[in-house]
């Protein structure tokens, strides 16, 4: 076998990742792995949002994003990425660990985005910019997972997960800790991979026109939104 | 070469990576990568909080945690650590590209632990409760990289970036981009990697005695911090 140009079979759970002796720098970097962004290639948004809402019902929010569009790339790309383990964004459900800091799904689209685009600092802020904008959850799966009936829609305002599931809450009268919240999370998690990939084939093949998001002293979040909100405590 | 058992060298940027042709079933799911948690093994936290000050000059607060920690991983345990780019979680940087949302370094943090903890949650927890309750920043570099004077410390009460940042500026009178407030957030980075490998040493080699923080409605972080601030917009 040459030792400059070899294919590990078996070795990878069958993957058949080609890995170049000398070329497999392309790859490698001091540490072992390329530096990111990767290459990208093309994916249906139609199948992602449903990849994405099953993927949810296995590890939740950021991994459900994260994970289809990172297994995706996987089959189509391969080589970086195949080192990877989607679950690694598992943590970011619930806001990180149920603290109701970012939001699971956006954490999780950031850091696939992060991955595969040079230019990732405009793709995160024009998907940040419509998360935040739009009546979500927008999907509407042909066999509900988790809660069958009418689920009602809301505008976010904020990145911030607890924000965003409270606005959700108050609009439409679930409980936080209902199937229908599940099932909410589950459609925003397939309507943000829906995105992201819109905005990465807009970004590689289209034209992509995102404005990147102005900063507001240290945050680019309404300030508004969260903080002349009176709570008890 | 017995097919079933050898070694790369080179391929991986001299990295040394064994690959086990039916062993490397231990490392590899369907995907091409093992599932975490992956084995562990003990860090010094003196040289981590080094480490991850150095690497925030790098790739910021979210890489610092996440890469230092990794890279020491890649070296230690090597297997399913070294297909994993330390470059990551770069896009945490400013509470994920400026936004303002999760502080990177806790971001980084929760990545890792995930990565290497199976009870990751725990950990999790008791860290952002450590980094919400304790004074920061603790480190001392000998030799600071961006700002040499008095840099005093301050009480986040939250995981939130912005927060965090305000606090801080508020009670050292310190702008927010000011070559001091880069100087914070470096030696934040190294005090959240130190305590992270202190929490996870303790979880592995000693007895962690931590609590998982209780959640109160939507979230575990305390509502008083941000809604009851009146601020302009």
């Amino acid at each position: 076998m040459d030792r400059r140009d070899f294919i590990i079979k078996g070795a990878l759970g069958g993957a058949g990742l080609l890995i170049s002796g000398v070329t497999g720098k392309v790859f490698a970097s001091s540490k072992g792995s390329k530096k990111p962004p990767y290459p990208y290639k093309p994916i249906d948004p139609a199948m992602i949002e449903k990849k994405a809402y099953d993927y949810y019902f296995k590890g939740h929010c950021a991994y459900g994003v994260f994970a289809s569009i990172l297994d995706t790339l996987k089959e189509s790309v391969g080589g970086p990425y195949v080192g990877i383990p989607g679950e690694l964004l598992e943590y970011g459900r619930g806001g990180i660990n149920g603290w109701g800091t970012i939001c699971g799904a956006l954490n999780g689209a950031a850091a696939i985005i992060h991955l595969c685009c040079r230019d990732w600092k405009t793709v995160v802020d024009a998907l940040y910019k419509w998360h935040n904008e739009t009546p979500l959850p927008i999907y509407n799966p042909e066999n509900p997972r988790k809660y069958k009936g009418a689920l009602g829609s809301s505008i976010s305002t904020s990145p911030i997960c607890h924000i965003s599931v409270m606005k959700w809450c108050e609009k439409t009268g679930f409980a936080y800790d209902s199937k229908a919240r599940s099932e909410r999370c589950a459609r925003i998690t397939a309507d943000v991979a829906k995105k992201t990939v819109e905005l990465l084939n807009a970004y590689y093949y289209g034209k992509l026109k995102a404005k990147t998001v102005p900063g507001i002293y240290k945050t680019k979040m309404e300030c508004t939104t969260c903080h002349n909100m009176k709570v008890g405590g």
